[in-house]
This record gives C-alpha cells, sequence and structure tokens, in this order.
C-alpha cells in the first residue's frame, strides 16, 4: 500500500515531475526503427513523458527528434516535408535539422538573422537493438550510456522486437510483469493438463504459491520465485527488473528464446511496451516467429497499423466466456492481451491505497522502494550511477529446474549471465 | 422551479449524498434475472448509484453483488471466473462468495491466514418479480421489506419484464412518468384521428389541459388527472408514484395490461429504467408480446444486447421530420422513445432554477417535495417508513370513464385497489 | 506574442466576453438560407458565440431564432413542430413565434394568462446574400446595419455560398486567411511548375517572403502583399480585413470570381467558416462551380450533411505522403483542408504566448490590436462605428502586376473598389 502521495509521485512523469525527472536521467526507446524506414521518410508524432514532439530521418539517415510544433505560430511540424536534411514546416517554410536549429526561413527577407534566433528543442537519439533511442534530460548533463542489453548486441536475425499500447498508467504494467505468481493463474489452462504438456506448466499449474527471494544487481534486482517441481527439487523463474523501466521475463528454459519488455509513458494514462524476443546463440525460427505473430503464446500483441492491440481496453480484449468455462483461466487470448487486460483493470492510475498486498507481491514492493529512492535522491541531487553503466543490464532471465539444496544465489549466477562476447 | 441547492440535493444519488442515502434505505433492481441464466454463469458488471460493483450467480443459484475490484491489486472482479460457490479473480486466483468472504487464496501458503483480512463488501439480494433487487443500505439496519407490488405476485406469463438506458438523470425521468397531461401532446397523432380511435384517445387529444387531483398513498402519492369525455362524465388517468423511484402508468383500462417502471440510476448522468407489463387476471397473449416488442405502442423500448436503445441520444431518436409532419406529433417512432428523447433534451441534469412549472405540473412539486423531505428527514435521523411497509406497493394504476358527479376519491378507490389475492 | 490574459480576450466570445460583447454589435451569419428552404419547414438547431438557440421558417416565410429550450420544462425545441406561424414544443405544446411570443399553451386552462409570462429571447434576423443573419446584441439598442457586400447585392446566379466546420477557435483561423504569405508554401505545388503555370503561381513560388503593406480602411484593413514579379514590377496581392469576422482573399485577377469567409464561433473550440465565391459583371460559370464543387484548388470545402468537412482533424485530412513528397507542399488535397489542416494544428486555442512572430506576420499583428482595442473601448462604453457604417463594406480584394514604381495606394485605390452600381 501506498500513501495517496507516493502514488502521485510514483506515476506521473511529465515534464517537472520527479519521476520525469529520473526517466529523463536515461536513455528511453521512442520508436522503432522500422518507423523511420529510410532517408526522407515521413515524420512521425512521438508522445513521450508528457511531450509531444515528432521525429523524422534526414537525407544522411541521421535520426531527429525535435519539439512538435514550429516556433513561428506553433503549427504541428507533423505536417512537415522531410526535404534535404531537415523538416520544414508546410506553413511558412521553416526548416529544422536534426539538431533543431532553423536552418531556412524562406519567409524572411534574406538578409533577415530571425532564423538564428529561433532554434527548437532537439533531443539526441540512437539507434540501437532494432529501437530508436533518446534522452530527454537536462542538455549540460554527459550523455548517460545505452543500456548495454544483449538483445542489442546480438544479431538481428537472432532477434526480434516490437511495440504495443497499453491502455494504463506505466507502474501498474511494470509491477505486473514482474510479479510472476501470476503465472499460476492468469495465464494458466483450465482442467486437466495434457499428457505432453511442459514440465514447466505442470509445476506453475501445481503451485500457486511460489516463494521469492531477491537479490540487487548493479540495475535493478532480479527476482527468483521458486515452485516446488519433483520430490528434490524447485522450478525457478528468475526475473530481472532493470531501472527505470525494462524486464526480463523469467520463462526461458536454457536454450529457448529469451523476452523483455520496456515501458515508455506517453502520459500518464497510457504507455508503449516495447517488446523483444531474442535468442543469444542462434537465429530465431520460422516456427517460433510463426508463434511470436500468432499472438496466442507470446509477449507480443496482435496490434493495428497504429501498434494498438486488436484486442483492447475498449472490445473487452473479446472475452470469450465459454473458453474462459472450458479452455483458458480468463477466455482472452494471448498471454500479452491477458497481461494488458487485468493491468487496464486496475484503472487508468492503480490506487494503491486500496490494496492488499500479500507474499507473493515483495517484487512490487522492491520495485516501488527503489523507484522512490532514486526520484528522492535525484531531488537531492544525486544522480543515478545505472544510467552511467550501460554494462550493468548486460544480464538475461530465465528458468530453471534445481536441487532444492542450491541456493537461489548460485541459480542466479548461473542463469542470469549474459554471453561472453559482451560489451 | 428549484434553489440551485435543493437541484443538487434531487438529483445527486452517489456514496454519501443525502437522496442516495434515501436510495440506499430501499430495495432497488439492479438485473433482468435473465441476466443471470443460471447456476455459475458469467459475472456482469453492476453500476449502482454511482458504485461499480460485480453480480454472478454461484453454483447453488445464489446471487451474489460484491464490489467491483479484488482487495488484492485491484483488478476488476468482471474478469473473474465463476466457479464452485464464488467467484475467483483471475489474476491471482482469489475467490469471493456471495457474502464477500475470500473462501480461496492460493497464491499464499497453506498456512497463511491473510484471507481472513480481506473480505470485500457484499450486498444482499432477491429475486422478485424477474428481476434482481439488492440493499445497499447500512449493513446493520434491518433488512427492508420488498415492495409488495402486484406484477411481482402474478405468474410469469401473466408479466413481461426489460430494462432500458435512459441517458439522463433519474429525477427529471421519473417526472415525465408523473407528468401526464403531455400524452395529449407528445405521444400525440397529428390532424383527424381515425373514426376507429379508441375514445380514450379522442379525449386526450380534445383536452389538453387535464385537471389533477392529488392524493397521498401509504407508498407515496396517486394522481388524478380528469379530461372531459361525454357531456356528463370525465376521462381520469390515474398514476402511482411509490417512493423513492417507482411509478405505474396511467392508460390501462379495466381488463387491460398495466405498465410501470422503476429507476434506477447508474450515476448522475444515466439511470436503468426497468419497465414492467402485467395482467392481475390472465397470461399476456402473443398480439400484446408482439406489440410490446414491436416498439411503437409500447413502455418497452427496443435495446440491443447491452440495453440501450436502438434510437437514442447519439443518434437523435432517429427522428422522422416527414412523419411528425403528416403522423405522429414528435416524428420520433415509438412512446418509449418519445419520452426519452424529451426528456433527455431536458440536459444531463435538468436545471430546475429555470423552469416554469404550470398547472399540469402539481405531480412534479409534490414529488420533489416528498423526495426533499423524506432525504432531509433522514439526515436529521428519522428513517422512511415505506421502506418497512411493503403491503403499501400492492396497488395498481388505470383509466376509467365516470361520470362528472363522482369525486377522485371514489374513482381511485375502485381502480387503484390491486388483487384480493395479495400478500 | 501576447501575454495569456490578451490571448483569453482575444479568442473568448460566449456571454459576457468582451470579445463576446464585441460579436454581439453585428450581424452574423447564422444559417445558410437554404437550410431553411421552405415557411414550415424542419427547425434547425444554432450554435452561436457559446449559446444554444433553435432557427425555424414560419408560414408566412420569416425567419426566427429563439432560444433553444421551452420556457415550461426546458425541452429542446429543436423536436418541436414548426406549425402555422410558431415553433410548438411537443412536450406540452407550448407554440412561440418567431418574436419569442408564446402564442399557444394548450397544457393551461383556456382562461390562464400564464403564456404572457413566459416569451424567451428571439434574436432579430435578416435574409442577406443567401445566408441568415442574426443581431445578438442589447434589444434596447438600435438594430446595427447589414454589411453591405458586393457578394450580397449580386444576382443571386453570380455567387456561390457555403459554410463549413472549422475545429478550432475562430482566431486563429481569421489570422490564417490574412497571412498571404503561406500560399508560397502551404498551397504550393512541389518542384518544377509546368510551363502553362499561371505567372502568379510562378512569381508565388519564386518570392517566399514577400513585403506587406498596410492601410486602414472604414471597416478594418487592407492589406498588400507585393513579391517580385518581372524586372520591372511587383505581383500584389490584396487581402480585406474587415470587422469583426470577415477576410476576402487576395487570388482574384481583374475579371475572375472573388472569395470571401466570415468567421462565426460555435463555441471557443470550432467555429463555422461562411464561404463565398461572386463575380461582379456576369454568372458563374458551369466549369468554376465545377473546380468550386470539386474540392481542390477552391476556397469551399467538400463537406457532408452536417458541413463537417470529409477530411478533417480527426482523420488528419487523409495527408498522402507520397503526394506530399511528389505533387504539393502538404499532400493534402484542397485549398480549403490545407488551410483547416494547418490552423487546427495549432491548437484548439492558438497558445499566442509561445510564438515567434515574423516581418510577414504584420496583419496578424494589426488584426489583434484592432480586436482588442475595440473590445476594451466596448467594455468603456465607445460602441463600434463600423457597425453603423454598412456601406464601409463595399469593397473588392484581388489580385494585381503593378510597375514597382506604383505605390501600394495606387494599387488599392485602383482594385479595391466595389462596382458602382452600390448601395
Amino acid at each position: 500500500m501506498l500513501s495517496a502521495n507516493d502514488n502521485e509521485f510514483l506515476t506521473r512523469t511529465g515534464p517537472g515531475t520527479p519521476m520525469g525527472d529520473l526517466f529523463r536521467r536515461f536513455w528511453v526507446p521512442v520508436l522503432i526503427a522500422a518507423e523511420l524506414p529510410e532517408p526522407d521518410c515521413p515524420p512521425v508524432r512521438v508522445g513521450v513523458l508528457g511531450e509531444e514532439l515528432v521525429a523524422f530521418r534526414d537525407t544522411n539517415g541521421t535520426v531527429g527528434l525535435i519539439e512538435g510544433r514550429c516556433p513561428h505560430r506553433r503549427a504541428e511540424l507533423f505536417w512537415g516535408r522531410n526535404e534535404e536534411c531537415g523538416l520544414r514546416c508546410v506553413y511558412h517554410g521553416w526548416k529544422f535539422d536534426v539538431n533543431g536549429n532553423c536552418v531556412d526561413m524562406p519567409s524572411e527577407p534574406p538578409e533577415s538573422q530571425f532564423r538564428d534566433k529561433v532554434g527548437i528543442a532537439a533531443y539526441p537519439t540512437r539507434e540501437w537493438g532494432g529501437y530508436i533511442w533518446a534522452y530527454l534530460g537536462p542538455p549540460d548533463l554527459p550523455l548517460p550510456e545505452l543500456p548495454e542489453f544483449e538483445w542489442a548486441h546480438v544479431p538481428e536475425s537472432h532477434r526480434y522486437v516490437s511495440k504495443k499500447l497499453q491502455q494504463c498508467n506505466w507502474a501498474q504494467s511494470v509491477e505486473g510483469a514482474i510479479d510472476t505468481a501470476h503465472f499460476s493463474f492468469l495465464h494458466m489452462l483450465v482442467g486437466e493438463l495434457p499428457p505432453d504438456a511442459p514440465a514447466a506448466l505442470r509445476y506453475m499449474k501445481a503451485d500457486g504459491s511460489p516463494k521469492f527471494t531477491l537479490q540487487p544487481t548493479d540495475a535493478g534486482f532480479v527476482i527468483g520465485g521458486a515452485r516446488f517441481a519433483e520430490e528434490d527439487s524447485f522450478y525457478w523463474r528468475i526475473t530481472q527488473f532493470l531501472v527505470p523501466n525494462h524486464s526480463l521475463a523469467p520463462g526461458a528454459e536454457r536454450g529457448q528464446n529469451i523476452n523483455g519488455q520496456t515501458w515508455v509513458p506517453i502520459d500518464d494514462h497510457s504507455c508503449w511496451i516495447y517488446t523483444y524476443t531474442w535468442n543469444p546463440d542462434r537465429p530465431i525460427t520460422e516456427e517460433e516467429l510463426a508463434i511470436i505473430k500468432g499472438g496466442k503464446a507470446s509477449i507480443h500483441s496482435i496490434v493495428d497499423e497504429h501498434y494498438h492491440p486488436i484486442r483492447n481496453r475498449d472490445n473487452d480484449y473479446l472475452i470469450d466466456r465459454e473458453a474462459q468455462r472450458t479452455a483458458s483461466f480468463t477466455g482472452v487470448q494471448g498471454i500479452s492481451e491477458q497481461d494488458a487486460c487485468i493491468q487496464d483493470s486496475q484503472g487508468l492510475i492503480y490506487d494503491r491505497t486500496q490494496e492488499h498486498l500479500g507474499t507473493t507481491d515483495v517484487a512490487i514492493i522492491e520495485f516501488r522502494r527503489m523507484m522512490l529512492r532514486m526520484a528522492r535522491n535525484l531531488l537531492e541531487g544525486q544522480e543515478p550511477a545505472e544510467a552511467r553503466n550501460g554494462r550493468a543490464y548486460w544480464v538475461r532471465s530465465g528458468a530453471e529446474v534445481a536441487p532444492r539444496t542450491t541456493s537461489f544465489e548460485e541459480v542466479a549466477a548461473d542463469r542470469t549471465a549474459a554471453g561472453e562476447a559482451g560489451p
């Protein structure tokens, strides 16, 4: 349970908010790289942390992320023409480069120097791991380091990246991801499992009350959830939370693809979830891609051309009550949609003054403690060290069956190390 | 005319409002019984008096009406699975019975007693007259009596029940029902009536200024509207208002079906109208059912699967101006829709500080006086006696042609008595 | 740039606002005459200057514009029946004539004099130039003069009138019209012009930085924008702004049709633009009508049956990015739609505290100065003289190529005089 004040503090990320300031110390994804597929392609609106921006890829292939409005009469630059190394407002032809400089102002006489006075905010960007990232923080600070995620280092063939709209506040959606007890319910099948069901599914169905261990990492913390497996073993699911807004999912067994998500607030009532799947050792196979794009057993969602999930808050996720009775716990199709539906249902901003947390919510408690502490520290001038330690993100998540005598420290040491060919 | 303060007082029914408290002293319909057709059927969202609840029918057939959110992390219980005698939240499997007790908490260790601490609000329910009713009042008070409506006592074959959404505040819609002068206009045909038109229609067309007499009853008051009929007679239309939210309509001649409506606020800008037709003496006939479902000459509305009228505020009730010119006063099809359209048009909440009431508005004035008085009395600790006098609802409404020498007292005594086989 | 206070002052026109008071000193169009095509036709809702009214044409052909609600119980008169010389509320039959008098009250006894006490506001109207105009000002003032626009004087065959919804505040849309520098960009073609392109188009494409001269007129001011034409000449575009809400467009060469627009706020976030094309000397030709209705090279918009543009804010004006790359500066089809899109993009109410005006914005600065001054003067009791000088509106706009030695005074004197057969 949080006080109303702390709940505000945790959830608000607009300009000038403490949590917004903390987010602005890190690189955040703002687009899939493919949304700006080539030089001089059409500009794209970017809503991020309560700001309305526009992104474009210039003639050199460089990505610009600038204020969304022309400084002249505040027409939206979304309507602009992406021309030779600059985005030109279609109202009076003012043209801005990726650094926000006004490089042409044809509505003024040639001798005018007005254009030197009307530059607009531009944010540094990087392409990294299939996404475009931006730094929205104070320009006088040195740039943070990019998070050295393993999935950003593997060849493109080894990963699949997507994004999806989530119609609620970012923080409750993160909490849903690091609360891995819910797999025994929200994502579970109804009735007897088929004889060929994976052992992991059997363990999760049988034990809905996993025992959690948390361990700090250089970028956040790692969460171990132990369920009873065979008589002498535990089935461990190991999840990473990495500040301020990443989580790596616990489902991958050795050799399997690993999944992760990064939450980026659009405003306080919605966020983008950047969703990625990677294999450290080999390309994603065609069969795996078919499952990913099939929208059932995947962290990726079936979305429309605006990356809005087809099954969403507005259509009750197309719940099928007969399927709920006979097949799946929710009657909602898709792992991703099951998560989205239950997180949305907590409200546009989840009211944490009314909750009753149990023993499986330890990771959620630690997440809030960590985020509130970091944001308070920043208010007092203490910059987050994680923003300067990209190497700290070189970790994995995953699942493991281990003897009951093995400690979580040992399991985690073995299963959370990323590959040796790292950054 | 009301002061702005009194208008607020009359119209607001959320938790903690005086009028909301008064409503909470009575049983109110919250669903058609058929919305929960069988044991363990899907749960249904219930919005009532500003509260967001969920209803379900358990394995024994008992109806539960409980808080709409799981106390754990406030996921909506609407998504829940209706299992063996309880509704199970699909997030972590917490299960609640019809009394709001948490009867299973599989995400906690078996020895945990946490579940004894997290019960949620549950409201008593009854099935009565084809509807599910709930008592949302203080649990420490004795339950009110159910209103002993005749239509709730007759065999199912003798009644037809429905509901429809009204897109405005409840009180102005009640006022529309007890203001029966409007039939001479709002529901009237244009031009000469056909020779075979019922006499009642002729009387109403000819006399738009009925003389009203009010008479208190044990549950509210009865309204007599007298129009000139033949030279020596009056055509009386007798309407019942029964506190806090029922009205029986005046159209039924002897032997004909009788209609009534009950208003239940969803919030301050919309309400459900529970609509019923009954015959004390015989089954509703196929021909009558066809008229009811035809959506023209009926108090019942043509609705979609969510009980939203097909003709509604958002599509201007599909007004047909040519029909208005040549056939009906409004050009809107349906008695129910004509009422809905004109009541909606008064605004989401009708501003009673700007009106000019006339001589036909005496029932409206008495309705407001009675409701304001009862709510003020309750504020001062005086409970409404009507809530403990279900027998007071054992009345009828109807129409009658009587000699001009007969007083309303005599007409009413004869025509408003319900059958002898009463409660 | 305006202060936040001045921006409020300029943009708000509801009842009781200073700018709303100024608007209420003038006749304003409220409908196309054809929206009330014949005596006793259906009434029409009119939203104007934050007021909700209803208009009807009575049996004599006289147009009434009265309060939108019946004084009895505030039902919307939009639902009313337009009967023998009056609009009858369908709730209880109260009937109002074009002067707002209650002329029938059949729900009251014949002897009642209640109807003399419940008249409603009625505004004077005039049919003028194909539109219905209303005066919403103080009834104790003498009526203003109608603006003696040339297009209102020509035969019907010589003009084409329409209207279209604009989804933003009125003032920024006026500013878009009197800022004629933008034609070199917003409405321009991409790449080399075809050899047969009009000279005017060549001049505008070549010179995006016209030099502006303003000159006061009896009804506002006239704006001359000079672009380099041939070596010894300027291409002048001459625009009229006429208080409080009219502009005549600068494109017409001698003998060509002239265009103009009049802005009428519905509320502070939307307005109607009344749009007109006229030829002083001859009928509009079939070819010209085809272009007007084709929705490409025209100030008129393609609208639906509610006069809402097909290409609008909600569908991003159906921008075609490929067309933007290869054909037109915006990729949006239609001169009217290009204006609408960029004006809407400034926000529902353009925030003038954040702009950076340049040398081409002199007319905008003067517009604001004039409007703020007039509204302030009115607050201090000084009525606007223009409202009593209809003859001051007897002017034209247009384009002209003139020797560089000719002053704007000379060009304007020649080109802005309306025909001699004036009022």
